[in-house]
């Protein structure tokens, strides 16, 4: 059965100084690295060309890719795509490499190389995206404190409900259905929050929080208390939940794809953080637990009625 | 229908600087640039796991990508892994992570990280490998000039006749399949021939001459006249082309995956360079044309008796 956590596990034992984080960093000199992401991207397991038209499929390929980079502090550059194309898709294929190239350009990344080949059945795409950073910069997510305050900045839960729309048929819910196939990758926030000394670890959500703050919490050899009532459900959600047939704090929890950032931030520092945050984004991100002490690792997710 | 060379001009087309060569160049500062390949391999399309065991396929996935870089006279030093796994083949992809660890522990290259996912019916493979280069070292495709001669350093055509029988399920030919299977990077070559500045065009032989050399042709804007016939041929390759019904002179110049190294070499520096690559490296490359000035670039396959 397909693992990856054992397969990370294997690869870092063979390069115990590189795997863990979702982008490699790559020492330039003492002051810089290079930091680096590689996603792959896999037809009827990422994504459907049934309801993921072209356009939207650059889009997300590049952005989940910027995402990864972003939530280590770091301005995406450059970017390599991979691309294997069946025969039934190559209107489709041609039509997201022009996408491509746009997506690229809008986000002002240069696509410096990469490989094209044909393929059996399905589309499949490698992107790898670079970016160099100044190492006090850049974040990872082993560095988590006990009383750090845990964070999301971004939505949570959203992409799973427009997932589960669109893999239903169920019309209307718009809104939901756009954020799961057009993320955003929040990458000015990520650069902003690099800069800032009080945040202590950071990645991004994509498997959801359920499966991302262990892997934050393991990195960092400490354990979480989640505090999920505190997360904002709107009317929108709570309704779009009842028409899918989901539980809200179950979407909130095991719903992947949002790339919204997970933080760990310095108790003495969230005020501050959190106030200039909103100053320059326009939005507050949202406190949802703590960091605990605790070995071996345990995870809490309480529920407050 | 799939056609690369299109893909390729359409990339180009948005982002004129980068594209063209298999792998890309990233400056650093003003004397050093990263070099950095990016090689899809597709179960079926490039590989097939009834005859490619995961030992061989993992040191193939490597070294395809180590004469990327190798063929630009650049040492590899970094890798990124992607692999996309179906269910039928968890033994085989968890047999192939161990053997893609060590073979990138043999040739001293540092897996710094990837990406692991589920696939439906095929294994793909996304393999990205980056060298740091002075700039002068660094050799193109689209340097070589008129009056160059046309060398290649390593076999040319074993390759095919090693995939024909494979395919074919032919007995025997055991050499000829290992050269298929197990390609062995010329990097030592590579680099030596980088730091030659006589060496004026460098690619590797991966599609094969008919397809390669007029890929070098267009970057540099020139043409060539090739000579098959002083291209040896043992008695060992004509027997095997007689066993497997190929013809000698096609399966010379059609065969790919040789994974040799396609050079243009000034002529006033051809003796030296032959004779200090012999004392290096102990066997000669072979000269099989040279570059003519033609515009618009036509190719010439001249055959002698």
């Amino acid at each position: 059965m397909f693992d990856e956590l054992s397969i990370v596990n294997q690869l870092s034992d063979a390069f115990p100084q590189y795997i863990g984080d979702d982008a490699a960093i790559l020492p330039i000199d003492a002051e810089h690295s290079w930091v680096i992401s590689k996603d792959l991207l896999i037809e009827d397991i990422h994504f459907r060309a049934r309801y993921q038209t072209a356009e939207s499929l650059a889009h997300k390929a590049l952005h989940v890719n910027l995402s990864d980079i972003a939530a280590m502090g770091v301005q995406p550059e450059y970017a390599l795509l991979g691309i294997s194309i069946p025969p039934q898709h190559d209107a489709y294929a041609k039509q997201f490499l022009s996408e491509f190239c746009a997506a690229c350009q809008r986000e002002k990344v240069i696509l410096i190389g990469g490989d094209t080949t044909p393929a059996i059945e399905r589309l499949s795409l490698s992107v790898t995206v670079m970016g160099k950073a100044k190492n006090h910069q850049v974040k990872t997510r082993n560095q988590a404190k006990p009383g750090d305050v845990l964070c999301v900045a971004g939505n949570i839960g959203d992409a799973h409900l427009g997932f589960t729309a669109l893999e239903n048929n169920t019309p209307g819910l718009e809104t939901f259905k756009k954020v799961f196939l057009n993320p955003i990758a929040r990458v000015d926030e990520g650069v902003w929050l690099g800069e800032q000394m009080g945040v202590t670890a950071m990645m991004d959500l994509s498997d959801g929080l359920a499966i991302d703050i262990p892997k934050l919490c393991r990195a960092s050899n400490v354990s979480a208390e989640l505090d999920l009532s505190s997360i904002e459900k709107t009317e929108n959600f709570m309704n779009a939940c009842q028409q899918l047939g989901l539980d809200p704090e179950e979407a909130q929890r095991n719903g992947g794809e949002d790339y919204s950032l997970l933080l760990a931030i310095d108790a003495a520092c969230i005020a501050d953080i959190q106030t200039q945050f909103k100053m320059t984004f326009g939005y507050s991100f949202k406190c949802i637990g703590r960091i605990i002490l605790e070995s071996p690792v345990r995870y809490s997710f309480q529920k407050h009625a």
